[in-house]
């Protein structure tokens, strides 16, 4: 099984492409669309939903990922080998998520041709020419070695992203990732507030730690630990990011086991 | 086999976990999406959408359908057996045309935690945690009363949709649904200007009843039976709800034997 | 397998309903879907994307396209035999990019309703109740010649499309196509610009021919051959349509063997 995730939209014939270069090489393998509506070369948005989907998959999944603004230049195409699942893509950071949450066991880069779609391949669309091509030849079978030359998981390129900082009784993030119904997911794990009275604040506001959207009245504001287990504000019945007119990388602190007024 | 609707767009990794998850239980079954761009919290044009696309599948197809503001509340998770296929989803109204017109044969609230992805389930996802992991179950062989208790199909909730009213040579509606086209889908049926000459009186306008859209020049408004029988009204080659700003809920007539000078 | 191309967009059941169609004829089958955002009647955009993806797909793939302004009036129902796939739709041009290309060898009108989902098709959807059905039937292993009666390929409609013109040292074409990234694809093959030195006029502008989008720094215009083979503008790492505010139709000038300066 593959997935597929990249910014190519919907509007192209980019991803039925890759998806006819799969079954050229194996028309039985079957193929997962993660999400190609990743904004235009946003990396950062790409290695969050990666981080957030990977664990879904039964093991052995190939993840190839094209968000690839450096294509045809000197970035290099790199498959890694995890615990339980295998990713093909640039070397730009965009697995650099997962990286960190799961340790991988090998990576090399994509150096021989003899698994691409071409010994040719285009200077802008690696994702047909290399990418899909060398990730259903993983899926079918093909040992990672086989696909070029083995190189240090220490070396593959890591994207640096804003880490939240810890203050007394409390931690200062930000929003990380928007989604389709305008939730704003920060990046503190829910992990943090388990078990305890918590707030936060954030555009202005003092926001109730809640458990789910009903907790609030339709049209009101709400924190909670959404489904991917990070912090979210949100509003129930409604949109969050229209509501408070927040963007990506704006600050939001969690208050513990301290109310409102205090 | 198994379909797949919901609000949750094309943006987000939501779609593609829930085909994880499915897959995780069973990589054998098939997926096919209706469709995912409901509105946000739309159980109408869900249960709309329904609706139309039932009747195209195979015996013994499983519906999942999550279009669920309740989630994490007091609402009910509930599969249902018809004749000829199952339905999995949130209790809200969502299956609620279906059921008016394909009576079902039994009904479980999903109360048995053995068929979750999980026996601790996320508060904001059932999607992800219990719908299309009950479904792949479904799917895949397991009986429904194993799901969970049996409930009266009776007991389910329905969604008070307007009915139209019956007057002396005609029928008064409304919008319904408008498609990607900007085609006006009435709540009317067609099988009600069957073999009879007739006309739509709509945004202060009066609008020949045709056979298809080549009926009428190009730009010129239309009504007709489309394609899932019911009344629609459209503009040949172009775009009726920008051409007549119409909105659902707004009043439509249906004049039958009637010319439009009489 | 099948692949599927259409109009139909993403927001309501219309392809999902094809699949179903297709599934209760034959589950086995595989679809793929090559887009679904053809622009609302755009029949050039439909052959232009046709054109780009066909040869990516394994032998005997069966290509339906629906992209139908004709649907319900004269206009016929073809199925086409190329040396290597199959082409199922309207006859209004879609297929008249790839016909120029890839010799037919063999097509039918679509007259026999045995291979139709119903014998009382509606006049507003043949997709599903005509093409997807005859496409799951050929995709099965039902002959060409049974779908109805024998056709002279060079009785098929063309499109007609504007074609590059010859200049001393240059091309004179124009923009057909603009992608979800912005990329401007013009009309123009890139053999042309094979192992010389090149640039183009577009937009008053004096752009560059280059490799790949790394050529130029992040933000500057940049003109190279795109992956399907046409000479695109594109901008590195943004938007080219937005930048260059270009549209379809637009004239583009390639200079060959000659410097901006000459």
């Amino acid at each position: 099984m593959l997935t597929l995730l990249s910014d190519f939209g919907d509007r192209d014939v980019y991803v039925g492409v890759m998806k006819g270069v799969i079954a050229q090489i194996n028309p039985g393998l079957k193929v997962i669309d993660l999400t190609h509506q990743i904004p235009p070369q946003d990396i950062a948005a790409a290695r969050f939903c990666l981080l957030n989907a990977y664990s879904y998959f039964p093991k052995g999944t190939v993840h190839v990922a094209v968000v690839d603004p450096g294509v045809g230049g000197e970035r290099r195409g790199i498959a890694v080998e995890l615990a339980d699942g295998f990713l093909v893509g640039p070397d730009n950071g965009i697995f650099s998520g997962l990286l960190a949450q799961s340790q991988g066991t090998a990576a090399v880069e994509l150096t021989n041709p003899q698994y691409w779609r071409t010994p040719q391949p285009s200077r802008t669309f690696h994702g047909r020419d290399i990418f899909s091509a060398v990730g259903a030849h993983l899926a079918s079978g093909v040992a990672l070695k086989n696909l070029g030359e083995e190189i240090a998981i220490a070396s593959l390129v890591q994207l640096d992203i804003a880490a939240p900082t810890y203050i007394d009784n409390g931690i200062v993030g930000c929003i990380q990732y928007i989604d389709h119904f305008g939730n704003l997911v920060t990046n503190i794990s829910g992990t943090q507030v388990e078990g305890k009275t918590w707030y936060v604040e954030a555009a202005g506001r003092t926001i109730p730690g809640c458990h789910t959207y009903s907790d609030v009245k339709v049209g009101e504001v709400l924190a909670l630990v959404g489904s991917h287990g990070w912090i979210e504000i949100a509003v129930n019945s409604w949109n969050a990011q229209l509501q408070l007119q927040m963007e990506v990388g704006e600050v939001v602190q969690v208050n513990i086991n301290r109310y409102a007024n205090s």
